[in-house]
């Protein structure tokens, strides 16, 4: 087993089912927690603001999702001590580095969106596909 | 509405729930999705060798994310015209470009997958969590 816990998780390693990086990387590129953290790069935000800005997300999946990269070390969770309790998410260090990685590829995919919607009306339409498996 | 059926996802528009950007950045974001153009960037593969390089994936899953890639144009369906038929699987010239993307966010959190780890440990022990929300 080449993925030692504290070793970095390769391209080949994330291919193994039990893989720990695999299941990091689905933190940061799955629906949600990719979306905070593009969030959460405009400016740090409370629980609130997150919830009406990211358009679909329940407020159990946002807490959910802040869990876990709040336990990541990507988000940082600041409370103010007043009752109740004011309590901002910004990014940490590490989680910016993702951050702005992640923020690179949606907008870079984001660019190609009219070519993928275009080959979806080609294949709606049937044209060239083959058959058989 | 920003977001016109043909016109590129900004980052703006992902934060929509409706937004037809989103669904695609999903696509390729997503689990299994993100692996099978990963796996894809290495060589075009036949349907049991993609299943057999993505450790825990499912028939169903493979089958479902490759017909998804393929609508998308992502993914090209090569049909040998034997008996049974042999199919191959290859990214198309916008497949490579957004997997080539993809590919390298994965190795970029891969670097980062120790220091995340030692995060997690130092949370699960419990270290410095205010309370309160």
């Amino acid at each position: 087993m080449s993925n030692a816990t504290d070793a970095p998780a390769t391209l080949n390693d994330v291919f193994q089912r039990d893989c720990p990086g695999r299941v990091v990387i689905e933190h940061i590129t799955g629906r949600w927690g990719m979306l905070i953290l593009v969030a959460l790069c405009e400016r740090p935000m409370r629980f609130y603001m997150l919830r009406d800005r990211i358009g679909g997300i329940s407020e159990k999946m946002l807490s959910q999702n802040l869990k876990t990269l709040v336990r990541d070390g990507l988000v940082e969770r600041e409370v103010e001590p007043s009752t109740p309790p004011k309590v901002t998410y910004r990014l940490s260090p590490l989680g910016r580095e993702l951050a702005c990685a992640v923020r690179t590829l949606v907008a870079f995919i984001g660019e190609r969106v009219p070519a993928i919607m275009a080959a979806q009306r080609r294949y709606d339409r049937g044209d060239g596909l083959p058959d058989g498996d």
